[in-house]
Formats: C-alpha cells, structure tokens, sequence
C-alpha cells in the first residue's frame, strides 16, 4: 500500500520563522516519509503562487506572527486537517471557528515552559535571600547590607512560596520548588486537593493563599476569568516584605494597586510582563523601589527557540505519520489556557 | 552498664550563637542520653567559672567568631576530643595543631554548601538569559531590550557553563545544571576524567576550561595553591560575552585584572565576594559596567542557619553517641579544603 504523504507548510512572518527554525529539523521535516513538504519557507498569503500551496495544505505550522487562523483565512485553507503551533500560547492564532472545522490543534507550550520555570525557579531563590535589595545597596554605595534585620524574612530554607495556577508551567515551577526545603502553597479552581497532594502542594483558596505567601508567583492563564484576578484588595493583603512575581501576563494584576503598593516600600515585585508591552518610558513601574523588571524574557529566547522549532516538527510528523498530534490542544483545554 | 555522658559545650560570641542555634536544636542536645551539655549558652574563656567547664568539656561546638583553637587555646580544654564546627570553612578555626593532638573535627561545609549551590544555580539562569542585563536597561529606560543582537548568545538550553573546582558546593551545583539541557566543563586537579564523567562534565585543564566556557563559575577553596589562579591571563582569555560567577572566595580571582577587562563592556561579573570585604566605598568594581554585586549572601543566612544548628547538633551526638563524625574533615582533606 503507499500511503500519500501529507501536504504541509508553513505561515508566520519570515524574521520569526529565522528566529525559531533550524537547519537540522527543517532537514528532518523535508525527509520524513510521512511529509510532503510544499515549500521550506514560510508561505504569503498575498502570493499567488503560495495560495495555489495553501489551497492543497493539510498541515499548516504557525509561530509568533502568523495571522488569526479565522473562517477567512480557512477560506485559503480548504484542505486544512491540523495546526502544529510553535509557541507557547495558540489563543492569539487559532479563532474557536478552528474546532467547529474538526482541526486538529497542537501547541508547544510544554517546551515553551521550559525557559518559563527555570527563569521563575531563579528569581524565586534570589528573592529569598533579598539578593536584588542587597544588590541595589551595594549598587547605591553601601558597604555593608544586614539583610536579616532590614527584612521580616530571608533564606530559601523553609519559605513560603504561594504558585497561582497549576498551569504547564505552574506544575514545572512547583517540581522544581520540591527540592529547595520549602512551603508550597498551590491556588487553581481546576485542581483538586488530592491532587496538589500529590504536586507536593498545600491548595487554598486564593485570598488564604495571598495573604500567607511570603512569595508569591503568577502561573495562571491570561482569559476574561482572570484578568485582574490580583485586584486591589489582595495586592493589600500581601504580607509586609512579601515578594509578587509575574513571568505569566500582565492582565492578571491591577497594576495600579501594585504600584501604590510598592511605593509604600514593603513590597517586593519581579516581573518580567507589565499591563502594557514594552513597557511605556513613564511607566510608574519604572520609578518604584524593590523592583527587578525584564523585558518578557522568560519564555524561550536564543538557543532556547530550537526547542519550539523541534517540539513543532515532531508534532508535525507525529500528525503526518499517525494523524494525531502527542500534544493536541482540544476545543476543553483551549477554553481553560491561554 | 551505664555510659558516661560526654561533656559538651559551645565556644563562640554570644550573637553568633543566637544567630544560628535554635531552641529546637538546643533542646534535642540537653535531652540527648550521650550528651552532658554543660551550658547552653557559650562558655567565655575570659570568665573563670566558664575556664572550669571549659576544662571539662570533650566535644566542643564551634561557629563563626570562635577563637582560633591553637596551642594556646588547647591548654584551656585539656581533655578535648572532638570539635563540631557549626559553619562550611573550618580553616579560620582549627589549627593544624588540633589534628596532631588526635582531637575529630566535623564541618557543616554540606549543609552550607546547599544555599550556595541554590544561589549559583539561580544566578547561571538569569546569566544565561542576560537578563541583569535586560533588567539594567530597564532601569535606564528602555523600551526595549533586543538581547538577541546584544550578545553574541542567549538563553539556557545548549550553553557551555565550566566549574572550578569539584567541591562540595561545585558538585552539588554541577548535580543541579545536569536538569538544564546544557554543557558542563570541570576544571579540578584532584578529580579524574572517569569520575567527571560520572558527574556528567567534562574535564579540562584551566586554561581550556576558561576559553570554552560562556558561563565560568568558581569553587575552589581558598589556598595558598589557589590564591589567584584566575590571573590576568585567563580573565583576558574569557570570551567575548562571557559571565564569570564568584560564589567562594574573593581572593581566587586578580580582581584589578577582572575591573579593567570589565571595563571593556565584554564581560558579565556576578560575584558575592572581593578581595575585600566589606566592599571599600572606593571600589573600581562599584562603577563597573556589567555587574550584579551582592555583600557575601549566598551561603547560609536567615532560615538557612537552622540547618548549620542541625547539623552541628546532628554531629555532636552522633560523636557522643558513636565517638566518630559522620562528617569528618581529617587532615588530608583539611589540607585540600577551605
């Protein structure tokens, strides 16, 4: 029997396909059997020569960029079966319209979560020992910083680390967070207290869990039940030298509350994400003590893109092969992520 | 038959002791059956009626401050056997002499080592994502940060990070890069390339151990053999680039030799020790560009110090109980170690 191989390209802005895509699984995806590569680079939907691909593609690979895959652009994609996804996050390319069509939908958020949990894992352990403060003292000319009297609360050892949603990413975080000797309280309405138990987590309601955080870190996802889900009250009721980390999105918090909050001085805030990117130049954020603020840099930057682009074409030939993706986002999963 | 008790007590300034022991620990030794603990606060060799239990004691507990116990120090503790040192570097306390007279010495150095591996570690992340960098940019205004363009490489995944020195803190912190996806290079005279390889790194003399790394983190122990072995030399050897991590020892490293390279704009420095310390106003390092300087925070403090008090108490019954260690430093290895 010979099997046909599956028609498959991809669409995203060319400088991202550069970015993510290597040599090495570009090969890879050309040469499975299971593969009929249409073009090696990214197709344009304004080309007349790339509509006539678009038109046979059964296997369609997005990234950063790539046009909402709405009833409009199906309309170039008659033939579509599945969509292998190349970042983390498939909200902002796939238009619910996808799974009325029955197509197939995969993400590489689990490679994308990667970077994410190391980088969260890091700022965590350096807040514990008041590493950024300390830092900044010696920055501003101190020569000396005792860290165990300015603050109510310093070592990793035996902390209390608070992880807002057992997202891919949350659960990383909290694997990692197991061999630090530490307090992991855990808040996600989807998770049941077994469950935590098992994760290594103690599960609490969101309130409890704010307010007896000595550290706590965003892992939610961005959708209209949680935008804004660390208003104001709870920004208040962090505790005094608490740390509030955000590597997630910055719609989850009321940036305002945050800010009136730092300014009083017993508030610490790492964040790599801010309710507006990048960050505008007057930004309050800018100015406000006990700040440590990168420009959205711990999801995958640098070598680490080779594990989007690899997670994409393994699920691209898993589909072609079996035609089932290992890391299928279905229409349930995708109402609850972001 | 009935076991004598072995007398016990502290040596050490009173804050030092308040610092680290706890109640918990304190009481698990007086209610130890093995254990004659003749005060529970530390004994003064300045106050008589402590010079008589000083006399006494057989197993000493010892910590940051506590007078060096040479010849002089051994005349007030005649009938000494054992010292359980409450801190990592037993050097500044134990002199040779101590090992001639036959008496056992245990370090905390493995409990101590633990917040210094989980510092290193945090610090590799964040210097492999550049976002001290990032970060600094924000702070200076910025919009944006390209750091794919800034530095010659980014991210965790595939980078090449070389350790100096198989210690205690050096393997811990080697066992916990093995989780990340990345390259390790060991530099270590006293380890050969089997046991390297078991560790999961690869072995390589100094100089080709600083040339390959793109992150070069150190710890050696200080001594005579090691006092400056990063020279002039091998910080001009460093690439383009490179982040060099000093969690151990200020005086490893020529650190004028490091300030000028610094200030070419071609080197990331992250460093917890100078060659002193506290960090003098005037340091050329103070306004050194790519630098995050904290003030010798990376070993035990705050909550950390409950497991220094553990593990001395651990050590002291476990010499009561048994007449060993199980953390002894002979003298081989004390001539190898800090």
């Amino acid at each position: 029997m010979v099997r046909s191989r599956t028609p498959t390209g991809f669409m995203m802005p060319e400088p991202s396909f550069r970015r993510v895509f290597g040599q090495v699984d570009l090969r890879r995806l050309e040469s499975d059997p299971a593969v009929d590569l249409l073009a090696d680079s990214p197709l344009d939907p304004r080309s007349g020569a790339d509509r006539r691909l678009l038109g046979r593609l059964e296997l369609l690979i997005t990234g950063w960029g790539t046009p909402r895959i709405d009833a409009r652009t199906l309309e170039l994609l008659p033939n579509l079966r599945a969509i292998a996804h190349s970042a983390g996050t498939v909200r902002p390319v796939v238009d619910p319209i996808v799974y009325d069509r029955g197509i197939a939908v995969s993400s590489a958020a689990s490679a994308n979560a990667v970077p994410v949990a190391e980088f969260t894992l890091a700022l965590i352990t350096l807040a514990a020992k008041r590493a950024f403060w300390a830092a900044d003292r010696v920055r501003d000319g101190a020569v000396d910083a005792d860290l165990e009297t300015a603050w109510p609360a310093v070592g990793i050892r035996g902390r209390t680390v608070g992880i807002v949603g057992a997202s891919t990413i949350g659960r990383l975080v909290i694997d990692r967070l197991r061999g630090l000797d530490l307090d992991v309280l855990l808040h996600d309405p989807t998770v049941r207290p077994a469950e935590a138990a098992e994760l290594g987590a103690q599960l609490l309601d969101l309130p409890e869990l704010v307010a007896r955080s000595e550290i706590l870190s965003l892992h939610a996802p961005s959708l209209p039940s949680t935008r804004g889900m660390i208003d104001r009250t709870l920004i208040g009721s962090l505790r005094p030298g608490a740390t509030l980390i955000n590597t997630a999105r910055g719609d989850l918090l009321d940036q305002e509350a945050l800010v009136e909050r730092l300014e009083r001085g017993d508030l610490v805030a790492l964040l790599d994400v801010a309710s507006e990117e990048p960050l505008p130049r007057d930004s309050r954020l800018r100015g406000a003590p006990n700040t440590f603020l990168t420009p959205h840099i711990a999801g995958s930057i640098g070598t680490e893109l080779g594990r989007l682009s690899a997670h994409a074409v393994d699920e691209a030939i898993a589909f072609a092969a079996s035609g089932a993706f290992r890391c299928a986002i279905d229409q349930t999963t995708f109402a609850l992520r972001a």
